[in-house]
């Protein structure tokens, strides 16, 4: 059966985005593969065995167009607030905490931060299906 | 620390993507959060908890914008020639398979396949880095 092993998303450099994802979700450079016109940068951490992949295209300086059908990658931590506050006092801009609830009980606690390149990643408490 | 969970992705038609994501990749639904201007359905298997999100926003029928940031999701198989002629078979046109060598060595194994929306997702034979 078909498994879910990454997602791929264009960036423009490879430096700033490194060090955005391992400050705000501690991913660290799992794998590292470059060719004469991109590279390939796999980044993990040891919550789970799915990746995010970069790819760098050498020469190209033009902002991606993220258009408005991809929407976010999605992470779950143990501590939303205090990974908020963590993020707000790193200069990071995090959006403000959201609280969805459903027949009154608690759906989702979440908030969204843009990476770089103007990517979403949507932030969840670990909680109910976002586990 | 943040653990990936899920990948979002903005579609058209639920019936439509939810017959292809369990068609060729085995994926059903874990869930389906209704409210009033959107749909939420979360697209499952066995194989990880990673989970892909399908956003159906109400009203909305023109077709996404795509861009040229955002890449693709990865999936990886056993077996990839064989699923390679099931998708020729029921007719879903998956790409050429590609075969990327590096050092003399199989880097990867893989080809495309365009969903209903146009996303495209990157299927590989489960090898090196990706398993």
């Amino acid at each position: 059966m078909a498994k879910m092993i990454h997602s791929m998303i264009r960036v423009l450099d490879e430096a700033r985005s490194v060090s955005f994802y391992r400050t705000v979700f501690g991913l660290e450079v799992a794998d590292r593969i470059d060719f004469d016109t991109f590279t390939l940068i796999y980044l993990s951490n040891a919550e789970t065995g799915f990746e995010l992949e970069l790819t760098v295209n050498k020469g190209h300086t033009a902002p991606y167009d993220l258009g408005n059908g991809y929407g976010h990658l999605a992470v779950s931590v143990d501590e939303l607030k205090t990974e908020h506050e963590r993020l707000t006092t790193a200069g990071l801009n995090p959006g403000k905490i959201v609280e969805l609830n459903r027949d009154g009980k608690l759906l989702a606690l979440f908030f969204f931060i843009t990476d770089p390149d103007g990517y979403k990643i949507e932030v969840l408490q670990r909680h109910g299906r976002y586990l």
